[in-house]
């Protein structure tokens, strides 16, 4: 602290003609920290309190596995993480951010930046993502017995090994009064926490045996910054809890020991290990320990905020409130709503959660999202970078060229190839291309909820060209945001507008125009362009006691910047074309559906799943 | 004639020695002339009768428009071709070809050819592709008052601009009894003679009005080397009267005068203008008249046969007899068989031509295919050029690479990039992509005959590969065979025997072997790669009476060469996802199909041709 003070005591001296606010607004400034801890790093931004500003922030990526998540050759659903490199990445970037933060405040010529003006720090995390600990909460793959054993570390989100498993406990549920899945879409993910404990269970008893509890990711995170890593000391999130582990009030909170051992005695004694509360993100997890406290250069017993998703924290960081639909778009889209507990009296089909207090506490935080987006424009960018990565090398070596050129050339080619498909796409009218796609290439999250659903393109002539194709990809997630708001509207939750965030958003005004038009609404962009860093923040300052609740923190720190409005010229052609966008959706989607067309995405995957196991 | 006699001459001076066939032996050898007219070009081979081994041959590329074709930026339907090509390349590859023939003779010093030796001449062409001319047979592009005038010129097979006229007609054919179309698939084509005819009449009245007559390609070309082209004149073919102009002994002929003014009054007059005699092409449409022998340097009065298309004679120069399939496999399939004319007494529905001799005189000639087999790899090859195309300049120009340098550069990635996929696709297992395909990127031509369907992908993923969608493709067509031999063997017409040709056949093994996976047959190959050069030979000379029939000729010259066979293991993957193809095609494929897919496509097109239309 000496240091930064020493340099506040110096900002006496500089003279009065220079344009600087007054000291007394100086001293009062605040702060608070927010950490995003994404798939492939963790970011720390500093927040001004004030106005939501970011003075510094900073990024540390995982070091271990390819950009930083564990995979294996054989097997292509297992995705793991080394929970040593959120440890690590927590507390470089936090450091990082706040040295940032000061470089950044003397540039600038605001003021000075002190980190003992942070009232506060909030954490997301991606999810779910549970991790085996033990009794101290230390993950196991951190433990000298489990060293390196991949099923001892952080089971990664997008690991779909327990896919089994997660049909075995959708049955189960569906067996079950009260159906557990019945908030949370009617399906059991094998991404959920139940589904990777189970498949840990039956793959690897001795990690499972060892475990005293399993947490998610975003519950440990915070109780290390409190120092208390324990089990049973750790408050766990409502978010996840709700959105992953069927937790909720009604039915007394987790599901029952006895439906769980139901589904397999392996689960015997589960309950016991896991936790009866839960809290929303305005509550803290407890106070900045003083560990912690020298290990990042903060006040020891600032707020530590209860940890939440990384989409639930981005949707406030948003300025979520009721009637707006906040779109995170990114690889993937989440796509979330707040209403009052009133206005949501039944479950909505097919919305993935609907959790009480998940978003903004004292609202049900409605999640619903699209299982690839950005996912997709990018398979056919690689798709369209084939060549580049298979010929130009072939080609080249003959001109003499070295092999390190191609690498470069590849990179570079990225960029290039996606700009050239968004130019030309650009160009094209709806319906232009005769194409129509569904966009179902990692399976179809919400309103179907189906893994098992690929994706489709039909239309295509001999004249078809990569920049129609393109946007026809690009219209196909716009035709399946457009299914999710009918779904919620159905269910009588209004939209009165529409917020964007994520790089797709930021960076794709084809992306965002295209969503404006076939959904025939104005898009606002958010201001900032790390909201779930933002909404972390925005928790840590509120669960500091610095604003009375969330929606006082959103007034001063979230806001949009700029919006898209609908061509109606291009909405009226795409209604035409989202008829037929939602006859293929429903003959290829619903189930037993009468088209018989139902099937053929099943059977094909079920073919080459056979194939796979020869 | 007196350079080849001086030449044969000089070879009595050659020492016994040299071991040369007796002098006898080449005094008998004889030849004859094929002349197969290609979409870009035409080729002449000189065929020795004794084994239908090539003894020369030659290629002209039409030197008018693009590749030879006559384009029309503002519409993609336009197709024509201009005549003066015909006729230049007519004289110059036949000339080239004799050239060369001499040349190998002595190369191979098997014996000295003499053109004298050559009985006959054989022409195919494409087709439908009609020619309006004025009294004398002369193409009114070639008048002085029509030149350059595309309408005036050859309506090349794959002119589409004749969809409306082609539906009136086909509506008028069904209204009609007998109904026309009931031998040819139930649907009257744009690319047929009557609607061309028409769209003429509609579109340009004045070349419509000033022509005497309208000729197919493949009878105009016999008709200039006999001499005479007046209209009267003229051996029209059989196989273009049944296949493309709706002739049938049954109704007497053409349709009838009140038929055809009934669809449009426009059509008064036209079966004066045309004829009513047809006639196979083991007849002579005459001789060679003495200006042609000089100019071509063979032989005056030898015979010329009438005319037929490529895919018939082509199907004769395979070898086709009752029970074979010939897969004439190139851009698009031509799949030809001949049954007795007992043996089909029904109608097959979905075949585009059944037409009495239209192949091998005596028998109905079978007439069915796919609008595009390799029409679609090569747009998935260009698909995967694109990069290099758009990109590899904008990368390389920074580095001082000139402009040709990227022209050579793409030009030598469409050879790799086929290969390279080839050789990836190679390595795959059916049912391992888990993709599925419909081929209809150009409509679909049997058994379907709808120009209004496209294509269709399903089952693709985020970790799709390149060479998964191009095997996929390759599949697609292999299935769209099978549905075809489904349903001539429906109609009791057994194939015994299947024989490829075409440049697909003959290069690429990858797609004979998936065709011989799929359809669960053995596949042989044709010996000649230029069946259809062949088969105009084989009419030649059984023309010229050196046969005493087409069979006769055959028996000598033409075969195969080697065989692809099914793998068992693969033909029962492949019998699973043939069901998954047939329920896509008839979901999508057949109108009125419960599934409510089928209008998706139509629809699509629809929206896409009316924005074309703004």
């Amino acid at each position: 602290m000496t240091d930064s003070e020493a340099i506040r005591e110096d900002n006496k001296t500089i003279p009065k003609t220079q344009p600087r606010p007054l000291k007394k607004e100086l001293l009062e400034k605040k702060f608070a920290v927010g950490v995003d801890f994404g798939t492939n790093s963790v970011r720390a931004v500093i927040v001004d309190l004030e106005n939501g500003n970011e003075l510094g922030s900073n990024v540390f990526n995982y070091k271990s596995g390819r950009d930083g998540i564990i995979e294996d050759d054989s097997d292509p659903n297992l995705a793991r993480q080394n929970p040593v490199d959120y440890i690590e990445g927590l507390e470089s970037c936090i450091k990082n951010a706040a040295a940032a933060a000061k470089s950044n405040a003397s540039k600038i010529g605001l003021h000075e930046f002190d980190p003992s003006d942070i009232v506060g720090i909030g954490i997301d995390t991606t999810g779910s993502t549970p991790i085996p600990v033990d009794e101290h909460g230390t993950p196991l793959s951190m433990t000298r017995r489990f060293k390196d054993n991949p099923n001892a570390m952080a089971w990664l989100w997008k690991d779909h090994t327990a896919h089994a498993e997660a049909e075995q406990i959708t049955r189960a549920a569906h067996a079950h009064d009260p159906d557990y899945t019945i908030y949370c879409g009617g399906v059991y993910s094998s991404e959920w926490f139940f589904s990777k404990i189970l498949h840990l269970a039956r793959t690897d008893p001795e990690v499972y045996q060892a475990a005293a509890s399993f947490v998610e990711h975003c519950d440990l995170m915070p109780a290390v910054l409190v120092g208390d890593t324990r089990p049973q000391q750790i408050r766990r999130s409502r978010c996840s809890a709700g959105h992953k582990a069927m937790f909720r009030a009604q039915w007394g909170g987790l599901p029952s020991q006895e439906f769980l051992s139901g589904i397999d005695p392996l689960f015997d004694g589960i309950i016991d290990k896991l936790y009866t509360e839960t809290y929303t993100s305005d509550a803290p997890a407890g106070t900045l320990c003083e560990e912690w406290a020298t290990r990042l250069g903060l006040r020891e017993g600032i707020a530590v905020a209860v940890g939440a998703f990384d989409g639930h924290m981005g949707a406030v960081g948003t300025g979520i409130v009721p009637g707006t639909l906040v779109k995170i778009m990114g690889t993937s889209s989440c796509d979330m709503m707040i209403a009052p507990k009133d206005d949501v009296s039944d479950a909505i089909k097919g919305i993935c959660g609907q959790v009480d207090g998940s978003i903004t506490p004292g609202y049900i935080g409605l999640e619903a999202g699209q299982s690839a987006v950005g996912d997709i424009y990018a398979w056919f960018r690689d798709l369209m970078r084939w060549p580049i990565e298979n010929l130009v090398p072939k080609l080249e070596t003959a001109r003499g060229h070295s092999e390190s050129d191609f690498r470069a050339f590849s990179e570079e080619a990225k960029d290039i190839v996606y700009h050239v498909l968004t130019e030309k796409a650009l160009k094209l009218k709806p319906g232009q291309s005769g194409l129509m796609a569904l966009d179902w290439f990692n399976g179809n999250r919400t309103v179907l909820v189906d893994p098992n659903l690929t994706g489709l393109m039909v239309g295509m002539t001999l004249r078809t060209r990569p920049e129609e194709i393109f946007r026809a990809l690009i219209e196909a997630t716009a035709f399946g945001a457009r299914v999710i708001m009918d779904r919620v509207a159905e269910y009588g939750v209004d939209i009165d507008r529409i917020v964007a965030c994520g790089g797709l958003a930021e960076n794709n005004p084809l992306i965002v125009q295209i969503l404006a038009d076939i959904t025939g609404r104005k898009i606002e962009i958010s201001r900032s362009g790390q909201t779930c860093a933002l909404g972390a923040a925005i928790f840590g300052a509120t669960a500091a006691g610095h604003f009375a609740n969330v929606e006082e923190a959103q007034e001063k720190m979230s806001g949009t910047k700029h919006s898209y409005r609908p061509d109606w010229e291009n909405n009226q052609i795409y209604n035409q074309l989202f008829m037929i966008y939602k006859a293929l959706h429903d003959g290829f989607g619903v189930n037993g559906n009468s088209s018989g067309m139902s099937s053929i995405m099943k059977d094909l995957l079920e073919i080459k799943r056979s194939h796979r196991s020869d």
